[in-house]
Order: C-alpha cells, then sequence, then structure tokens
C-alpha cells in the first residue's frame, strides 16, 4: 500500500473499533496492529490521536453526505419520499450490523461532547449540516403541497434528527429495529400527514 | 457516616462521575478518594465494578422513578399535561447542568449495550418501564377524549422516549436547550394535538 492507502486503512479501521469502543476505549496499538503498520510510524500519519478521530469523523461524515445525496436529491421521488426512503435505507442497514454499533457521530456526540470542545463543535457542525439537508426537503414539500406550509422546516427537520437519534439509541439497547420502524411509521403518520 | 452512609454517598459520587465521564472511564480510585474511602474497602460495599455501576443506574432509575410519579400521577393536571409538565421540568433541569452530562441511562445504553449484556436488559428494561409510564398516560388522554383513540399509545409512547433522548443528545452538543423546547412544541403542535 502507498501512503494514502495506509492513511485511508487506518482510517477505515479505526471507524469500526471507534463505532463498537468509543473513542477513549480505542486504542492506537490496536488500531495500528489491525492495520499492519508498525506502531512507531502512527505519527507519520497523523500528530496525535486527537487529529485522528478527527479524521475519523470526517471520512464518516463524507461518505455520509454521499448517502444524503443519493436519496435526498433523488428527483424522481417526491420530497417526503426522499426521506423516507433514506430512514428506510438506515434501518436495513442498521438490522444487517444486528442494531449494534449506532450512529457513529451520535455515538461521539454523546462521549465526547463534555470532554474535547473541537470534537463538540465538529460533531455539532455535522448534526446543523444533517438537519439543514432534512429542512431543504421539507421545504420542498411544503413548495409543492404535500407539507403544511405553516410548519417551520429546520424545527421540524431538528425533531426528525432528535427522533432517529434516540430510536438508534433505543434499538441498540433493545437489540431490535423496532423503535426505528415505530419512529418511521409515527413521524409519517402524524408530524408528515398531508392533512393534518 | 454508617456503613448505608458510606454507600450511598460512594453511589451518588459515582453517578454524577460515570454522568460525566462514562463508565469506562470512571476509576474506582477517583470515586473512592472523593468519598474520603479507603482503597481497600471498596470490596466491603460491591462485589465488582460492575455491581457498582448496575447500584449506580438502580439508584438513578428509583429517583427517576419518583419524579415521573410526582408529574405523570398528577390528578389535578390533564393526562397530556402531566407529559408536558415533566418534559418541561426535564428541560429546566438540563439548562441547569449547561446541557451537559445528558440522561445516564441513555449514556450507559450507548456506552455498554454491545459491551455488557447485564447492563443491557438492565437498561432496556428501565426504557421499557418509562415508555410503559408514558403510555398509561396517554392511555388515560384517550379515554377522556383529548387524543385520538386511534393512535398505538405504546407505539406513541416509545416515538416521545426516542424523540426525547435524541433531543437530549443533540442539546448536549449544541450545549443549548433548543433542541427540547422545539421537541416539546413540535410534539404538542403535531403529534399530540386534539384534533390532528
Amino acid at each position: 500500500m502507498n501512503r494514502n492507502e495506509t492513511c485511508d486503512n487506518i482510517i477505515k479501521i479505526g471507524t469500526s473499533l471507534i463505532s463498537r469502543q468509543g473513542f477513549n476505549a480505542t486504542g492506537l496499538d490496536a488500531v495500528l496492529k489491525e492495520a499492519g503498520v508498525p506502531k512507531g510510524s502512527f505519527y507519520y500519519y497523523f500528530k496525535s490521536k486527537e487529529e485522528f478521530g478527527l479524521a475519523v469523523i470526517d471520512h464518516f461524515a463524507e461518505r455520509y453526505d454521499q448517502r444524503l445525496n443519493t436519496f435526498l436529491d433523488d428527483e424522481e421521488v417526491t420530497p417526503l419520499n426522499r426521506i423516507r426512503n433514506l430512514l428506510e435505507s438506515s434501518l436495513a442497514r442498521l438490522e444487517q450490523n444486528h442494531c449494534s454499533k449506532g450512529c457513529l457521530i451520535g455515538n461521539l456526540g454523546q462521549e465526547l461532547a463534555d470532554q474535547n470542545e473541537r470534537f463538540r463543535t465538529r460533531i455539532e457542525e455535522i448534526f446543523a449540516s444533517w438537519r439543514e439537508r432534512y429542512a431543504a426537503c421539507l421545504r420542498e414539500a411544503q413548495k409543492d403541497g404535500s407539507l403544511d406550509p405553516e410548519l417551520d422546516a429546520a424545527v421540524i427537520a431538528g425533531f426528525i434528527l432528535s427522533g432517529w437519534e434516540g430510536a438508534i439509541l433505543r434499538a441498540k439497547v433493545m437489540k431490535s429495529p423496532e423503535p426505528l420502524r415505530d419512529f418511521i411509521e409515527t413521524l409519517f403518520a402524524t408530524v408528515l400527514r398531508k392533512n393534518r
């Protein structure tokens, strides 16, 4: 592997370990051992464990943005169904993982928001960008008449983000997709119903 | 302090440290030092760190049940307003804490659901009991005509629990009560609105 491939591989392995164990409990030794990289050469790739953690977050956020593009920019589908398809697809992925791991950004927000201001602000930015993606889609639904124009799209978008992150947490605790399924059904039967 | 007082004090200090740092990152040394208890005598009170963690969870759940009784059994108030008062009171407490710490049960569910089956099942039980308390209140609202009888009270109760846990996470990340405020307003303006 060349330098970039090695770096990508360290990040990929780090993402998997941090998703399972959290940031503080993930030792660099374990990451480098799994990546087959000599321990001493870590600092060739990252200045510190903190920089490594931030790179893992950025990598995850970039990949997640691609998922958001796939679903939320899909003009073949109505705006509300774009959100529904995204949530259904996330549910299927979580179910494949037996409802373990959860959402990396939610996990790290939970673990690090009170401990590290750089992590906290980066995670806040990512949540805000996700909320804005939902909000833009909701505004399109308001324009085409499929969603009540009196609703505040940004507030509803935040409500969806909160509910989804909480449903992921409950699914992880219950080891069941039931909270995710219930969240989607209830959201579309109540908050996002056309004629509320 | 007698034995029980010392034990209660260790649990109280443990609750505070675990709320801030998580379970794995909380060392027994730090807990015992703050409690002024000699290190060697910990095992006089608890069999293991795991037993200590479970005692912290049980202590928290007992106190939270008292809060649920205070608000959800308050017959001076309509059933839906009991839920609203509970959420408003929780919002005020989180705001007092500058939106740090979050919910101990949510935090530990996040951290430990994939790591420790005893913690996972205990946390699952506690979430289920909270959901049932909400559901009972929603059923009362359905009986007195203030909530659509076609809604599935258990599903809506889970939706509220998910949304609230997610809003606490987002408030912790944003260091702002905005997600909690938005959650309460949106919940009562949409899902729990009388004439949806």
